[in-house]
């Protein structure tokens, strides 16, 4: 068997999240489509003789939420297809919709895992100023046009690099809790930079934990218009309580950008 | 009576073009929605008591074609409401869907005429030169991956602008012909930026005809590719032939970005 490691792109409008949905009461068909619903079924068409009810099941590296978008989401399947890592992007994206689209293919060792041996994830968060939303970034920005200090951001968004418990800035239902793992994270870098009315919000760190990049978005926010003070992040941070930081902004401004592995030299074949 | 001007932005990937469609034997319900026809219904729900059968009429500068998308389009209507032209597009963007957006209104003079007093119209085509399309440009820039000399487009753009008669670059099904007319238009400028893997070509003229833009496109990317020499384009324009030039690329790379008013200060007041 060959792992392939996949670089999955997508506009999530149109899907409920990464993550395949299991049928429940109230969708006993299963759910709207998921991105990693859409791949397995994808790849089951692709090779069907590999396929189990018609899908081949894919690891994924980030399950991003429901409306959130991808440039560089990552996947791995185990198949024993010949043909070259990189003719597969072409072969596979005839069985994807146009909204997601893998970019490209590597062979890896057969114990990489996408998630375990992830370095730095990079995130971005797009903002529109706009009096007017421009219609064709409001599938990609958040209109968000209060005026902001972008400089009492940057100072915010300072407080916030380093390795800290971020349980404040984590939506309390986060799976991390219920399995007794905790909040500790390192951020690596907060990078604010505009280009016309858009705002990007540019994030990088080694793990984001639920809807934590949308709270720490929303209170950027929040100091941006002078409701709250930058110092103010320290006591936020401390204090471990997620009614003491800012709304969670909507999920459509939220763009995976790229996904880095450790040891990548090693793990790829 | 007042007249008033508006500012239209909008994504064209959900309608049938700007021109409101009547209902035909194949569609007697009438068609797909027009960007018109939201805009007529918006005005009617706004203004009840002005409308006609829910209505109210606009004036469009620019018909542009079904999936074409467009940043400042123009059009005009006439009321007699009282509030400020400057709070009239938060009030009818709440009747619009958020793929249409009313930027701004201006009064303008009984006599303005968004089409005829046109100066100066700006698209831009998009093309997105990756191997694999980015999903999220994909609704806006037209996927073409094979190498283009970006020189040889230059100097084939340079000899489209000034006037010319631009029957050669224009679908025969115009009805400028069926009227009469003829396709002698100015272009005043051509303009090749990349940013990534995007290719951005502006053009500005006087006027437009029907497809002429995504058919000098179509032709660029053929000088591009090398299988036309950018001299060609001048034996191309005398001919007037359609079928001397390249294909119609895609609607959806195309944007219909700013229409400048000629005596601009004259006619607003």
């Amino acid at each position: 068997m060959r792992r392939m490691k996949l670089t999955v792109a997508y506009d999530g409008t149109n899907y409920r999240g990464w993550q395949i949905q299991h049928p429940t009461k109230e969708h006993p068909e299963g759910t709207l489509p998921t991105i990693q619903g859409m791949l397995q079924l994808a790849l089951g068409q692709l090779l069907p003789g590999e396929a189990v009810q018609g899908m081949i099941p894919v690891l994924g590296a980030s399950r991003t939420d429901s409306g959130v978008h991808a440039l560089g989401n990552v996947a791995v399947f185990d198949t024993n297809i010949r043909i070259p890592a990189s003719n597969f992007p072409k072969a596979i994206n005839r069985f994807l919709p146009p909204d997601i689209r893998v970019m490209r293919a590597e062979e890896v060792s057969a114990d990489f895992h996408p998630r375990f041996v992830l370095h730095r994830k990079y995130y971005e968060y797009c903002i529109d100023r706009a009096d007017i939303p421009n219609p064709m970034s409001c599938r990609y920005a958040y209109n968000y046009s209060f005026p902001l200090d972008l400089e009492r951001m940057r100072k915010a968004a300072a407080c916030l690099v380093g390795v800290h418990d971020f349980t404040s800035f984590v939506n309390p239902d986060s799976q991390v809790f219920q399995h007794g793992g905790d909040a500790v994270r390192e951020i690596y870098a907060i990078h604010l930079e505009t280009c016309g009315d858009l705002l990007r919000i540019r994030i990088s760190g080694n793990g984001f934990l639920y809807h934590m990049i949308r709270i720490i978005v929303g209170t950027l926010l929040l100091v941006g218009t002078g409701k709250r003070e930058p110092e103010e992040i320290r006591t936020m941070l401390e204090c471990r309580d997620r009614t003491a930081s800012g709304p969670t902004v909507p999920a459509h401004g939220l763009c995976l950008c790229r996904l880095d592995y450790e040891r990548k030299d090693h793990d790829i074949i």
